[in-house]
């Protein structure tokens, strides 16, 4: 992996000032195009060694190029705030919109490398990380991300010396601290987890380039020269409307009539059990959301159906037994152009709940594999990747103590059009009915058989689909809240 | 101030149900016409004695209207990214967006009473915090906020029993903390800052509202009743067009052509003079921004001028000293959508720096008395108002232990037009000048008056303005550079 980072390369004074003047134009052209586009977004990974020259060649590329443009990220420990959210939650904050270039220090890999070097994690642990890393990845390549991820490199005695001529000098003895001579005496240990995790993330889209540190003028040419070929080539492609090739694979046909929301039975519910049903689920709910051992988890609730499901009316029975200081509820509807700017995944994250918090989606991210597919909003290829992206996303929550419901509330169709004329007839309930809605309502069996696709393929162990018959309003209720209550009740033990 | 609220209000069980659903209705009803106006937020407080039903009412009103278009905030102690920043950054962060409603516990009332009540803070101090919040507020007001303040007040009496009661069931016992106990025994003391505080910021735009707590029944319907008048009767007023009278008070006519700017005379620089001193405050710059003392401050910096008076260059020679790990560059452009449907300074809230962090505006907050007056984007009354509002927005970001440092880059009319045409010809630099460039040019006087006003009513001793003699660019950057170091070095002592 460091073999040719090991060679010693170096550029001397004067091939190096020669050099310099063109690659800055270009690369400031180069940024300025992008911008100019805004088709995508550039992420650059810097890691590697201590005193290999990261932070120097970092702040060189803000000098070459515009620094109004690109924002540098460096991530210490996380924040309260940060920590009581998936790990990945920090990053995604940092993501840049389309037409800006992120350069981020102390990303996604650093904990885990570091952690592995001190032997706090297990291998298994390691390895389960850089596959979701690799995941991730590659939901940013497909969301049209340039990833530039760049690893500096440094032999073991080259370091030694780099820390000994910083501590000689008074002005920069400060830069030497502690911390690096432990690092500095685990190198072997470090080198080899380096090369174990660059290997496991070198893909295709997003390989490492292993920068040798030793020398400055090389290193900084090496870095200016990747990251402007990075660039101009996903420019020219862009710029013949050139979109990532994929093979999808389809679907399978539907062969027999049955399928998942077919297969439900009307179920309906008197009033007064409904009236008494509801009381003490709610109750039981309130208790649970309060109690201490809720403090150290989070709720995700998602609420997706057809046009007049009812998933409105749920949700203020859900939220009827919670404290308004706990709980939000996020309607989703057409991104904003900030939203618009970033990956798909990205206006949901930036929604997460901190601990012993809940957070209710009324629609969600499953607009995807649903609105968008069948509307055609966004290509096959991309949400027939969604749905592997959105297991690892709902993955995340849950590993980070998320409990995460998903309620798919199911109509007939007779059903629904008997409340688009109630709807239409009453006053006070007008503005729910939509033009839109009528639209919708055509298109019935492609987001039916949209649905059962999404059930087939996001229901998981750690966030399982309920289907909830609601052609009752009452019975559909009480089952969300009971669905609610019983899942907390598993998870807090 | 409490006297109505010690009148044992009570409402009894019949009046409330008949009361509920015709007050539910209209509340719900004007959250919709809220919603699809778009035209303004609504932000409710909620402060008041512990025990007079705060949280129950607040559940109430989110069960009574759409809870997905109403944000319950609770502060509690700050987290460790807000209390790097600005106090007020907390509850900026948490505005509402027009359209919706945001209940806010524990808003900016909360800390200046209990420091009082605990004897942590001074008469003067606690009066000069009410008049920054008379000013806030009455902000938000201008900026078309509609601010709901409520009280919650129980006499002394009748908060003991409600503790004694809550005390005696187990199921309620763990709502009763050892801290009730402490401020009930405070309660005269409290009583006696609470009308102090509620006198001072009782405003026409914004006034406080006692709510007496004692009764659920009683103190449900006045809060609903009191939102739904206060909703309505804005709904009405905008549905109207109407707008807040504002009596503006026009600037002074110019008596004679003597202004701050035509008083520069042009400073030039040789080349060699300027590499030199370039070097060496850029030296001193790398060594001002990491020493220890900046770690518990922050810098904000902020460069306006004409089109082509040099602030990129400017910029990129300040952050070329800076760590790339430090410094943010905002190029202010137009507001995205997000930000258009918040106060006008919200967008530049959220990028205010954490400590020991560096921040460049490039074009700022100044806009408003800038472009948006010249080019009549918003009203006189909004521009005149702005002058003391950035004041008081600057003196935050001092109290809070910024250094905030401002340029006004001047170029002469002769030099805008030789650099227009040297961007018009160089091919790497046309993409600097546009359509609108020239039409600015045409609008010069204007903007000239603009500057001057700008300079004279935005120059405080904690936020003083810089101008920079800017035909010659050398100069301007050298002196940028100086101005930084000089106020940085008076600030860290």
């Amino acid at each position: 992996m460091f073999e040719s980072a090991e060679l010693g390369h170096s550029t001397d004074k004067d091939t190096y000032r020669q050099a310099v003047p063109a690659l800055r134009a270009e690369l400031l052209d180069a940024q300025l195009d992008l911008l100019e586009l805004r088709q995508f977004a550039v992420v650059v990974l810097v890691n590697g060694v201590d005193k290999a020259g990261k932070g120097e060649t970092v702040n060189l590329l803000n000098e070459w190029m515009d620094p109004r443009h690109i924002q540098t990220w460096a991530f210490d420990a996380p924040s309260a705030e940060e920590s009581e959210r998936p790990y990945m939650w920090r990053f995604w904050r940092a993501l840049p919109p389309r037409g800006k270039i992120a350069v981020m220090f102390g990303n996604w890999y650093t904990q885990p490398i570091f952690e592995r070097v001190d032997r706090t994690s297990k291998k298994a642990e390691l390895d389960k990380r850089l596959d979701d890393i690799r995941r991730f990845e590659s939901m940013l390549a497909q969301e049209g991300v340039l990833l530039i991820k760049f690893w500096f490199h440094l032999p073991r005695d080259a370091q030694k010396a780099r820390l000994k001529a910083l501590e000689k000098d008074p002005r920069t003895r400060w830069r030497v601290t502690e911390r690096d001579w432990r690092y500095y005496n685990l190198y072997e240990r470090y080198r080899e987890v380096a090369g174990h995790v660059l290997r496991t993330t070198s893909t295709a889209a997003a390989p490492w380039l292993i920068v040798d540190g030793s020398d400055a003028n090389y290193r900084a040419l090496f870095v200016g020269r990747t990251l402007l070929s990075a660039l101009r080539r996903r420019l020219d492609a862009a710029s013949q409307h050139w979109t990532p090739r994929l093979s999808v694979a389809p679907l399978p046909p539907r062969v027999d009539g049955l399928n998942v929301l077919d297969a439900l039975v009307r179920q309906d519910m008197k009033r007064k059990d409904y009236d008494d049903q509801l009381e003490r689920l709610q109750g039981r709910l309130a208790l649970l959301s309060r109690s201490p051992a809720f403090r150290t988890r989070a709720l995700v609730l998602v609420f997706e159906g057809m046009d007049a499901a009812g998933k409105g009316g749920a949700i203020r029975r859900v939220v009827g037994a919670l404290d308004a200081r706990q709980y939000r509820v996020i309607p989703v509807a057409a991104p904003t152009d900030e939203e618009s700017a970033q990956p798909y995944l990205w206006r949901f994250w930036r929604h997460l709940p901190r601990r012993g918090k809940v957070v209710v989606f009324d629609r969600s991210w499953y607009g995807r594999v649903l609105v968008e597919r069948v509307e055609g909003f966004c290509s096959e290829a991309d949400w027939m990747r969604a749905y592997a992206e959105i297991n690892d996303f709902e993955d995340e929550l849950a590993s980070a103590g998320a409990v995460v419901v998903k309620f798919w509330l199911a109509i007939s169709k007779d059903e629904q059009l008997a409340r688009f004329k109630e709807r239409e007839s009453e006053p006070h309930k007008h503005f729910k009915i939509t033009e839109e809605d009528w639209r919708n309502r055509d298109k019935w069996d492609e987001y039916s058989r949209a649905v059962c696709d999404m059930v087939d393929r996001t229901s998981t162990e750690y966030a399982p689909w309920t289907l909830v018959e609601a052609d009752d309003k009452h019975f559909a209720r009480i089952k969300v809240l009971r669905t609610i209550c019983e899942r907390l009740e598993a998870a807090l033990g």
